[in-house]
């Protein structure tokens, strides 16, 4: 496997309690893992062979490619 | 398989109940997985070997390579 | 098979009713499918090694490389 | 196959009857599919392994990498 | 084959009678197909392993990388 | 295996006792490692085979490739 | 064999009797081709395995990756 | 091993005592190596299949993709 | 092989007797073809496994990547 | 091993004695080389299979892709 | 082998008896071809799997992709 | 080998007696060939299997991709 050292997202938590969710790669798409963030901390993310989507819930800066957006406003 | 982290599509859910439908790839062409989305969660998802289209109902913001179009308005 | 994760059409629509025709590559060219939107929907779609061509039929935009284009107008 | 997302062709109708026909790719260069558009219609279309040429009859617009074409005018 | 989705010419007739010649690529170069156009229609076309010449008989505006060029002026 | 020289991420810690805590790729997403810097200190950090998220408690600078995010603000 | 869609040379007669002559490739060089154009007429021609070089005599305009130039002038 | 030459991070001393340390790539995170640089000396390092991680120490200018970043200030 | 579209020199005659001696690629170096060119000939020509180096000789002009050079001046 | 003509690192030493020192790629880091340049004298360096760190002690100018730093100041 | 047809340097002669020297890739580093050119022939050269280095004696203008440089002078 | 067209270093002498040194490439760093210039000679050179550091000595241009830079000055 090549690791794509490019590739991710940047999430920060701006209230306690924000969801990262990761949703499977496959036949089958459900929740596979769950990373909890307090307010203040980042979490910065890939796509891997397992996980093909990500659903954040919560009070969150998002950083994506497309430029930022924010969650739950 | 290698995975392309640069490809995704997001999605925020600007009212209760947003669908996010996956559609399969390959001779059959039919729903396989549809995430449901409450206002103000966002969907960051990918293409993959399994879904090749991906439709959405109800009130969201969708960030594409060709800009920002809104569903249901 | 090493997913495109870039090349995708969006097409959203304006009135009930509008249908996207798959066509098969390969050396026959006929329908395969018919993925009906009603007003408001976006679907996201991708070339696949069985659609080669798309065909839109009632009142949609259609975000493409070349820009947007208005069907049934 | 490595399939291009990135390479099509969009023609719109901008009358009844327009044809759009593909031509053989390979040893001998001959019609092997008409489709048929009506006004307003839209056709998203690749070349493939049996196409290598395209001709378009009737009043339609032709969006390509070199800018739009008018037929039949 | 990797078709290259990307690479075309095109061609539109301003008269009828315009002829497009295709040129066998190899260790003979001989006509192998003459698509002929009647006025307003458009041929895209593409060069590929049986084809490595084309020649434009007739008037009718040629779409290439290089700008556009008018044929029998 | 390719080491991707260009991919890195930077932190600078802001305070004392900022953590970078690595989480598995893979199957299962758990913490595997957690780097603990001082004020002053300057983390250069790549996404490995065995990691493919990073998360940031603490006060720090994070340089990435979306621009700077501060954690703990 | 793949085939190179984007490399081609635009040659349009101004006169009749123009030639373009092919050259082999290979340990001997030699003419293999000569293509007669009438005034008007428009060649598209591609570098081949057979072809690594063409000589235009007689009045034409040759449209290249360095611009334009006329022969016989 | 294809060796990255454009890949590569500059530290510049500007106290006596920093140190450059690198961390181990793989399943196991922990120190192989620690650099000492006195004041005015210049390291230029790279990412290995060792080292997929670097932390600097010290009063230090780093020059890195996102600019320059200066160790405890 | 896979031969170079995108890779060739232009050299138009400007007088008559105009040289282009190709010199052998490998362990010797000697010329193995001379093309004459007539004034207003134009010949386009690549590098080829046999020939690494083009001397021209005579009154021309030659278009190569750095620009124009007249011979002979 | 294809060797990357691109990617050097340039060194002009300012005074007497500088030393340009070679830190071995792989398991083990430690000195290999040592290039003791004279005022003016210029060295101009690539990373290799067994050099993955440079470091520079003495009056010297340092030519990077981040532009110049100089050592010893 | 796959010749690069972009890669060459072009030497314009403003003298009789410039000599373009090819030095010997591998090993062993010695001359082994020299090419002489009268005032005003061009010479198009490009490296090969033989010849890594080239010296040029002699009034004569080269063109390189850092720009011109003149000999002797 | 594939050998890199584009990769090179130009180097004129401003004085007679300029060496330009090759260090080896590999386990031992050791002169393997010098090459003296005399005023006014131009030495293209590129990098090798053979050769991953060079050495100028004495009054020279030395033109680079980080610019142009003057050796004993």
């Amino acid at each position: 496997m090549e690791t794509d050292q490019q590739g991710y997202i940047v999430i920060k938590a701006k209230d306690n309690g924000v969801q990262v969710i990761g949703l499977t790669r496959g036949q089958d798409t459900k929740f596979h893992h769950t990373e909890k963030l307090d307010k203040g901390e980042v979490l910065i993310v890939q796509f891997t062979d397992h996980t093909s989507a990500m659903k954040i819930r919560g009070k969150a800066t998002i950083m994506t490619k497309y430029g930022s957006v924010d969650s739950d406003v």
